[in-house]
């Protein structure tokens, strides 16, 4: 039996230096790639987000509130350009492991409504999957029907491939270990969640909304909100601390590996 | 009444040095974006090719044949990068002017079967024409439904694009002044067709596919080929010499210039 789809996607605080502009982590990348090298996994798809590549550059045009003058479309292009310069970085992290690797670009093939994806041209990304070529992702500015333009996240493509591809896994690598009980940096008796299903994420996810105090946590779980649609269609979803090695080397190879499990049920 | 649409080809001879390696024509570059920027077209979709960014890579890997081996793969990867390198500097040359650019890649919304264009997702692109974006396109390595991946010529970009979008103009800025009735380096007899119907240029095609010597102006008809279908929908071609001052200046205004215009009638 052929193996599964794994999108794998790497958060921007893990192959760049947050505190940086435009500053890529070579290390980490260097790192990682061999990790995916090493997993040896069939199909693969990366996505990953701008960490100081996209932020900066996304806050100064003001992207987020959508299309509002003229100027901000020079801040399409440069938030764009950027994001283009950290994916051709991480394409050669993966290309200098001897693996094939090929960016897509979403703003190319996607397209937004109000900042949810409405349509987006896979087919390209499925023949290259199919060649045995990893096709490398990443959060974009990207054409929208009611905004103008939206900011796409790395998130939501992970989520959107996951069901679309109907993979089998979305690692996220992140730059915690998962899923707390609450703020491990300020809760000492915060725990790690091993393992949630889709129902006890609900209840978490009601309970920190009702809390102010856990930012950190809030953060985490927001990108979680994002991938329940791919939990609610059965897609098993491991968050892991990408920057302790060898923790997506083994969430790749299925291995048992400290982080959160989330399930369906 | 809005201005129709417009899709301007610059051949890879005329914004790279061909016999360099991955050497771009900085000087031409800037001169176009220029002539660009004082046109004033409101929807415009730029179309580059390869030249010394393309060529060399894509026949090291023999990628005109198809997919033959995993190896090939890795200049698949290559090409792609050289030509995002290559886009980078000709949108960069655009922003410069103050204009607003997005580069487009073919390899995320093209897919092709046996080298024609099977799907492509223009709705991303068709949305930053709306915007006020240049959207900028190359020739490219894209998936092939039946031979893994083929190379996909800006010239067929720009005819298809010409049909989708319903383009009033498709001009092809190229490195000679136009069609001629002979090749003019060695023909002192050869004239320039200032214009030609489609029924004139089919018989000139198929008087030239009888003689063998012709081999430049081989070459510039079979670009004029992939225009074909283009003219037969309507769309009106002119080609003009865009190393030559102000061709592409005046052909973008509408204004008498020297070139081939080709009318389906």
């Amino acid at each position: 039996m052929s193996e599964g789809t794994v999108i794998l996607k790497l958060g921007g605080s893990v192959i760049t230096f947050k505190d940086g502009f435009m500053e890529a982590n070579p290390a980490s990348l260097s790192r990682l790639a061999s990790e995916i090298h090493e997993a040896g996994r069939e199909k693969l798809v990366l996505v990953h987000g701008g960490g100081s590549f996209g932020h900066p550059l996304a806050f100064k045009y003001k992207l987020h509130e959508g299309f509002r003058d003229y100027g901000q479309l020079e801040g399409f292009s440069r938030v764009h350009l950027a994001m283009r310069k950290l994916n051709r970085i991480v394409v050669e992290s993966i290309l200098a492991q001897g693996l094939k690797a090929v960016g897509i670009q979403p703003s190319s093939c996607v397209i937004t409504r109000s900042g949810r994806i409405e349509r987006f041209e896979t087919t390209p990304l499925e023949k290259m999957l199919e060649l045995g070529i990893t096709p490398v992702l990443y959060g974009d500015v990207v054409p929208d029907l009611e905004r103008g333009f939206s900011i796409l996240s790395g998130d939501q493509i992970a989520s959107y491939l996951g069901i679309r591809l109907n993979a089998e896994w979305i690692i996220l690598g992140t730059d915690v270990d998962g899923l707390y009980t609450g703020d491990p940096k300020r809760d000492p008796e915060a725990k790690l969640l091993e393992k949630v299903t889709l129902d006890g994420l609900k209840r978490i996810i009601d309970e920190i909304g009702e809390s102010s105090t856990l930012d950190v946590t809030k953060g985490m779980y927001g990108k979680i909100m994002e991938l329940i649609p791919a939990i609610e269609k059965g897609v098993k979803v491991l968050i892991v601390n990408a920057k302790e090695r060898d923790r997506v080397l083994k969430a790749l190879r299925s291995e048992k590996v400290r982080g959160t499990l989330i399930l369906r049920s």
